[in-house]
């Protein structure tokens, strides 16, 4: 991991897990930065969802307050007052203007957060404050994740070396309502907001929108990005030359982080890459390559490391998208296994692919030249047993 | 069950199963009976559907030859030609025009039908033939099922009683690739092929159409009417007085049969209503309802029996409709447990609904006056077993 010149990071334990374990994370600059985000789709947002989005509206920030275990979520207004009442406490420690503080929770939805006891842990989250906390930080956030999540990158801007780093977490929604995808993204850039805010779409939409494990969304998932310009270069914008280098190394962090989540997804054994190509639209594409990666059937058989492709294109079949079946071919990694209607060879040929921990699965429409590309786990007994058994 | 004037069944093994379990089906018409069938919306259709759709347009039909294990789907040319020669063979040996005659397979995917095993098992499916045999026809179409699935109604048309009476089967979509739902229906009234037509697409709507075991749907899904006249009614139209009183007849017969399909699912150890109501538009309440019926983390919930109310107000929530979440409330069985964005009372008090084999999750939107209603099943280990596991 590479520190973010300008960036404080800090895990610690507020008593919310057992064990001690971390459960309270901060990210803070040391300057406001330039910030955007991207929140759930969900139409029903938790309440640190509905306080981030109002202070994010501001273009900057500069402290992000992170508790794991609950979400705070469907709680009401009382819930969105413990939101604010985090927030402010934390803003009055730090002597920052409160609008330069956001909160953000991940956990159980539906309960009350225990806001004393994470008020008392704001000083000693503050004394924590170090460059390289990327592990603490990442722990704290975690719910039912089973490895904390981190990745960093650089670039050159003219002679200086821009850092780009960021934490993440998600494992599908869950225990006891659900989980989160969280993930906070740091850099020293100088960049402006709207460019930050572009890129940040831009990279989130072939990463973070382009995964699945089980097809729900949280109230609560979010994407934040803070830019505090320590790096001293010229301010980037849209039109710089160095704008398209930034979203391509934004968007293979983003990739790097979206992998880990689905590799991590509930009870995952299998992580898959559906593409589909050759479509009449974008739109088309991705309405196939959707339904292939939801689809329990489809699923299941990747778990059971069959190669079914009957269930793959019957899945297309159901998408809500018209294509001739018999233009249709589809691959297993880099084998043509159905073409013309009917089985293109023996399945023997091309069983092992999904022996594989990670293959592609490729449908090639034959209509057009729009394609969409989405990651996807299987369907395991394990994530039955995480998702039914957690109150037992 | 009653038996239907002028209709003859039989059910036989081919061989295509083991331990010469029944797999070979006959509904056979002693006259010609007007006819009609909702086919599967899969964009990909297996071969006898191909057939089915192309003979159902002239209205008539006299016999229906089903086989199970093999769902000749996704076997092209031949498989088509393997179907016709199979509905020629019994055309020919019943002496009736091919036109009449009606195949329909379920099970398998990708693999060519045993024309041969299925040619040579017709004169003993047609000795076969009774009048009361739907138990065996029943068992003969059955993949996956663990249990034949057949049903009766009776309804008074002037001083005449009409019988209507089906066989069905479907348990989710699978081995080794999928299963399909199937039904066939028959009666003895006399009506015109359009009102018949008509008032099958209303029966399936709040039936067939409104059940969902995994989302899935087979290239083989059919249901199939035939009405043979043999009572002698006066001709049945949309306009009768007795028009009204077949359609909730055919819709409760169509409805049980559903719900049997549904109790089946793989691995279901819950069957649950989802009832949407106070949409906006109907259109609105069923894309909400389906989303919950599918959701993964909801299912594995009704399996955990958890009464996880936050799962089911967030499946809502990223359905793609529009709602005011302050104005939703959810209920269990009677018991409201969300209202006003937050929970009403404590999970002690509705916790015992889930605890039910079957039971009713109503979200009421306070829209608008609109409703959908879809059965549903759980998630459990036994599915994912199933669906991975049938090849070891």
């Amino acid at each position: 991991m590479k520190n973010v010149p300008g960036f404080l990071l800090s895990g610690v334990s507020a008593g919310l897990k057992k064990d001690e374990k971390r459960d309270l994370a901060l990210i803070f600059s040391t300057v406001p930065a330039h910030a955007s985000a991207i929140f759930t789709k969900n139409l029903i947002k938790g309440a640190p969802v509905l306080v981030g989005q109002e202070r994010i509206a501001g273009g900057l920030c500069q402290a992000v307050i992170i508790n794991s275990v609950n979400a705070n979520a469907f709680t009401g207004q009382k819930g969105y007052e413990d939101s604010l009442e985090i927030a402010d406490t934390l803003s009055g420690r730090l002597g920052i203007d409160e609008s330069l503080v956001i909160p953000s929770s991940t956990g159980v939805t539906g309960e009350r957060l225990r806001v004393g006891k994470i008020k008392k842990s704001i000083p000693r989250l503050i004394k924590g404050l170090g460059e390289d906390n990327f592990r603490e930080a990442a722990e704290a956030i975690m719910t039912t994740d089973s490895f904390p999540k981190y990745a960093s990158r650089q670039l050159a801007v003219g002679e200086k070396t821009a850092t780009v780093s960021a934490i993440g977490k998600g494992a599908g929604m869950i225990c006891p309502n659900m989980a989160t995808m969280l993930c906070f993204i740091m850099t020293d850039l100088n960049i402006q907001r709207k460019a930050l805010s572009k890129a940040l779409v831009a990279a989130a939409g072939g990463s973070f929108n382009a995964i699945t494990v089980d097809g729900d969304t949280s109230p609560n998932d979010s994407v934040f990005i803070l830019a505090n310009g320590v790096l001293g270069n010229k301010q980037i914008t849209e039109k710089s030359g160095d704008y398209g280098e930034f979203v391509d190394v934004l968007s293979s962090l983003c990739g790097e982080i979206a992998e880990m989540i689905v590799s991590d997804g509930e009870g995952a054994t299998k992580v898959v890459r559906i593409n589909v190509t050759e479509a009449g639209t974008e739109r088309d594409a991705e309405k196939i390559a959707r339904t292939i990666a939801t689809s329990q059937l489809v699923k299941t058989a990747f778990y059971g490391e069959d190669a079914n492709w009957g269930r793959i294109v019957a899945a297309a079949g159901r998408a809500g998208v018209k294509f001739d079946p018999e233009k249709i071919k589809l691959y297993f990694g880099g084998i043509e296994v159905f073409s013309k209607g009917v089985r293109s060879k023996p399945e023997s040929r091309f069983a092992s692919v999904f022996k594989e921990p990670s293959f592609t699965v490729t449908l090639s429409l034959g209509e057009g030249e729009a394609a969409y590309s989405i990651l996807t786990s299987d369907l395991s007994h394990k994530y039955v047993s995480i998702n039914s058994d957690y109150r037992t």
